[in-house]
């Protein structure tokens, strides 16, 4: 006998929330998908795609889905998530993708009246591109997902988000949420910091001569400038660190670079191949 | 009546020497193509994908192409091309396509001991890539190639040398060495440097979390550091404005980051996509 499948809630239903949508249905263990967003064409597209099959509210999906995931910007995440806590079932989980994950754990935790399946999660996809047109059902498979439990997360919440993002193809890693941020602020944030000061630089008159590497050095700039404005803020202690890290290594760089300092730049240059030929491509 | 073919010698038949060689071949109007290499088995590798037709020495070279590309390390043209030019005949267009321009041109106009058609030259293209395993005869094709006359320059030479990049698909964009070498700090230099060292940033523990946003970022780290500190050195003085032009965008970041200053960052990120979208993919 095939187990009762598990109503699914998504709100924000664009890239993330989309293909959360996709990889659900590929797994024949979710129905009925419900998605939420507040732009009425991105629900319709996502209905049309596959990526849900109704059309709710906040309150309607908390009324009736198992699960609920919250992909929406990281300042609108905890006010969502406490809304749907009011009207959802004690035992709803309640989980979301927010690239940030200390100040969003913190909000919902501290303003949270009712025992609660809350945690935090952060899935390490997504790109510059939007919207659930580009959602796909892969998105996740092979990705890391990060769950981020606390102390007062309980472990049933940590449990059942772990099976979520596996189901959905993903591997699970699990660390508090300051090691989350702490940890992103170097793997995430100050890329896409950087991408977008780099691409700030080049002149109107320079662009001709931009080739694939400033394409592939700067493609995170195209991102959503609001979106990435709130990731900032609520991450701006560790990201401020990892910017000044940052700016150590190009001082030692310039420093060398004036000098004459050849051994040095090969010696920087060796070492970042080093970690990036791990990387793989 | 079809033209006479050309004798095409490439002297470093790596990615960007083996796609010449390939680039040439395709339009039917070079050969035999006559390749240098110091590797044995790297000229091996181009004679059997049909990158080059035979191996021969510089010399060997000079004596018989009608156009000869050097296609080696930064820090070794300068030398080839006087070498060359001992040897050649006085109608040999010499080029070369060093990503740096100022200190090879200046190498080689001061110390030609006789009237020869040398200009300098540079296609964007190429990748972290290396060897004619790589090499495929599209690689120009509607790419730029900054072509780099001085006042010194024969007339015929860049003329010459211009066609020869337009017959392998490039678009060409004339300029002089030094506003090459400024431009190319911003568009290829920064950006490879910024990739070295973000990618030597990351620690050990962090790579796990490292998502394609990343590698996207530091995708040139995976470079040569032998190749590309000869490029830093040759272009210190331009390369070192550009790291300081970067990191006065990374103070008024942090600054921001650090006062709370949010419409500053959605500024310079709504500036940095604009570029970037401008670019395209």
């Amino acid at each position: 006998v095939a187990a009762a499948k598990e109503c699914l809630g998504i709100v924000g239903v664009g890239l993330i929330g989309g293909s959360i949508g996709l990889a659900a249905r590929r797994t024949g263990r979710y129905g009925p998908i419900l998605g939420v967003d507040r732009d009425p064409a991105t629900l319709e597209r996502a209905k049309s795609r596959g990526c849900i099959d109704e059309a709710e509210t906040i309150p309607g999906v908390a009324k009736r889905a198992d699960i609920i995931v919250f992909c929406t910007p990281v300042h609108q995440i905890a006010h969502q998530v406490l809304l749907a806590a009011e009207h959802c079932r004690a035992k709803t989980l309640l989980t979301d993708t927010g690239s940030t994950k200390a100040e969003i754990v913190e909000a919902v935790e501290s303003k949270l009246t009712k025992k609660r399946n809350y945690v935090g999660a952060h899935p390490l996809a997504g790109s510059e591109k939007n919207g659930p047109d580009n959602a796909r059902a892969n998105l996740f498979d092979g990705r890391t997902t990060i769950v981020a439990p606390t102390p007062r997360t309980p472990p049933a919440a940590a449990t059942r988000a772990t099976a979520f993002w596996e189901a959905l193809g993903a591997r699970v890693a699990t660390m508090t949420p300051e090691q989350h941020d702490k940890t992103v602020a170097v793997t995430s944030h100050l890329p896409h910091l950087t991408a977008a000061v780099l691409a700030g630089l080049l002149r109107a008159e320079e662009r001709a001569f931009a080739g694939n590497g400033f394409r592939d050095t700067t493609r995170l700039a195209a991102g959503d400038p609001d979106l990435w404005t709130a990731i900032f803020m609520q991450n701006a202690a560790h990201v401020g660190h990892a910017v000044a890290a940052l700016q150590e290594k190009l001082d030692e760089f310039r420093q060398a670079l004036h000098s004459g300092g050849a051994p040095t730049i090969r010696r920087l240059l060796t070492e970042a191949k080093g970690v990036r030929d791990d990387l793989g491509s």
